[in-house]
């Protein structure tokens, strides 16, 4: 990955879906050196098509002036930034391009998303089949079985919001105390409205060569470790073999990133994450579908401390979906940037200290489909 | 290409979106001789999502069973179909994964597709931007510099419903006169409604793997000898430097494509091709930015026979579009599987002679992205 970038997320009223691509696009030339002419294929990550843009990979070279070349659109889900990664990597891999970009955008805020489309109509599901809802029945079924208490989950709430109150490019930069999170209005029991990620505008974007063409650029590079994507079904919470208290879809994805890697224990040898906190629930269950913790420990986790910034695996150190915002197809990239600006060591106050390897996740659907992303500074 | 599979195109109110997308797996797994298990990725070719499928990764893994890998969805208009194939030869070229399946599907005759996406509104073209109506304005201009007759659009109609009458597995399996197309209701002048191509239900698949895979399988596998993709802009027909004579993204491709494949001379080395006939005049348009033909020259291939089942390059001996029907994301595939089972030889009173090098072309919107591959015998 030889240049990464990220726009200011947040209510972007002044900026249209081209000029959140342009914004990105700008950086990405700018943190890499590399000019736009020297890209020969591009990925475009976009889940849901606004009506001024978003659609066929012909809308991104309308808005970076990109022309004659391979551009393709990319769409999976919340997973849709990192997979489009994903298909950036396998381009460069492939032989066949040397300059591959991927950029995620959407614009969330003139148009909002619809439900998460969930086939047929189940008696109990089929009504409040939103994502918060949907997240709200795994949060209460590991409370059942694991004794997960409310202020266990607001404290991933103070995490990242106090993480992202000093990131200049997050959504919502304020901290937010552990009485705030519990007392704030309920969305879907157990989730008040400060357990839920808020709807934002926002692009990212990376750039991706393979290695040695990037060490004669002299690229402040970081280097692709392990990859992996898996889908399981687009409606889990409808299987009656579902156990509600994970992510069987984060734990294969997972398993391949760490394989291609050589990533053998995750809880010693991940520096930093940067995982799917669509609801403060989902980030525990992430520690443990990503091998962080043993199954059921997720609660002390956080309660102790260890993904904290100090601490010792920080999760989140962006901010998080929670507090960074999380405009479906740039999340992805913008964990990208995250975390290769954590290895670069750029990243002032909310800097992990020993920055060595790190790990990008993303959650699709309701659990449909996960993807993982290894990234470790080049040495 | 170890296998291919097409299930039959047309009005399949008998068949489900899952039910189409199982029909051509288990054909491209007959094909192949391949258990399902050994798939360890697949790329999900669909445009326009319908109500009971089509987003997403998952909807793909729900309808085939195939868990726990990655699956992605990619959409690039009407070129979704070949793209999605291109992405899985750079899945398989970069060495991450050995056997990918790419599987194009819709269900277009529930609901029909939008119009073309224009951004914002021409004052003359704002109006009646539908696909005839854009595709029109070129035949228009065509026919005005190059002398194209009315009768010469109807040629390429009477042609691919003659071959598509061969195949059982057209849309539309019936003979067209001249004077029945040039007669036929009015759509968009020149454009009667025989000179378009039918809205259709339908899903077609392919399954690659690396060369000395497939000799050890024993596999009745083509080779991909090149493959291009090219993206101007979703909006060429509001560019006021528009020609509207013919499709620069269909150029630039096939010269990606080309180069891959060591291909100078298309005209002579190209044994048969199944191009993008959405309408009679892309046909022609496709000729010349194909190669097949220098500019202008187009009708007289047309006129002349050598684009006929028995011509010197047969061009959509399945029928095209025109007759097979362009449920969008599986067309490309669809092409993919005719070329296939041409160069092995198949295809019975269809059957191409001497079939060598075969090509596919997708253009997609309103001439905003074309994909080219070429497929060649294995010796």
């Amino acid at each position: 990955v030889v240049g990464v970038s990220c726009t200011r997320f947040g209510d972007r009223y002044d900026a249209s879906y081209g000029d959140l691509a342009r914004e990105a696009f700008a950086g990405v030339l700018r943190d890499a050196s590399v000019e736009a002419d020297r890209i020969d294929a591009a990925v475009l990550a976009t889940y849901s098509p606004g009506p001024h843009g978003g659609k066929s990979g012909a809308s991104l070279a309308d808005a970076i002036d990109l022309r004659a070349r391979p551009i393709s659109r990319v769409e999976n889900y919340c997973a849709t930034g990192t997979d489009a990664f994903r298909h950036a990597v396998l381009a460069v891999a492939s032989g066949m391009h040397e300059c591959v970009l991927a950029l995620g955008v959407e614009k969330m805020k003139d148009r909002p998303v619809r439900g998460l489309p969930l086939e047929g109509r189940h008696p109990v599901l089929g009504r409040g089949s939103s994502a918060p809802g949907l997240f709200a029945l795994a949060a209460n079924r590991y409370m059942h079985e694991y004794g997960l208490r409310r202020e266990t989950l607001a404290r991933v709430a103070v995490k990242n919001h106090a993480n992202g109150a000093l990131n200049p490019l997050a959504h919502m930069r304020k901290n937010v105390s552990l009485e705030e999170v519990v007392a704030a209005p309920t969305i879907a029991a157990p989730f008040g409205v400060l357990d839920c990620c808020p709807t934002t505008d926002g692009a990212a974007a990376a750039l991706v060569m393979p290695t040695v063409v990037a060490k004669q650029l002299g690229a402040n590079a970081v280097r692709v470790r392990g990859v992996g994507l898996a889908v399981t079904t687009a409606k889990p919470f409808l299987d009656p073999g579902y156990g509600y208290t994970g992510f069987a879809a984060t734990q294969h994805a997972a398993a391949q990133a760490y394989d291609m890697a050589g990533v053998r224990h995750p809880d010693r040898e991940i520096s930093l994450a940067e995982v799917h906190d669509c609801f403060t629930f989902t980030e525990i269950a992430n520690y443990e579908d990503l091998g962080f913790c043993p199954k059921g420990a997720g609660p002390a986790f956080i309660d102790e401390g260890h993904s904290a910034l100090r601490g010792r695996l920080p999760v989140n150190p962006s901010g998080g979906l929670k507090s960074f915002g999380h405009p479906i197809g740039a999340s992805g990239l913008r964990m990208i940037f995250e975390i290769t600006e954590q290895l670069r060591g750029r990243c002032g106050s909310r800097q992990v200290a020993n920055a060595e390897l790190g790990l990008a996740h993303n959650l699709g659907g309701p659990g449909a489909v996960a993807c993982v992303v290894v990234l470790g500074k080049e040495s």
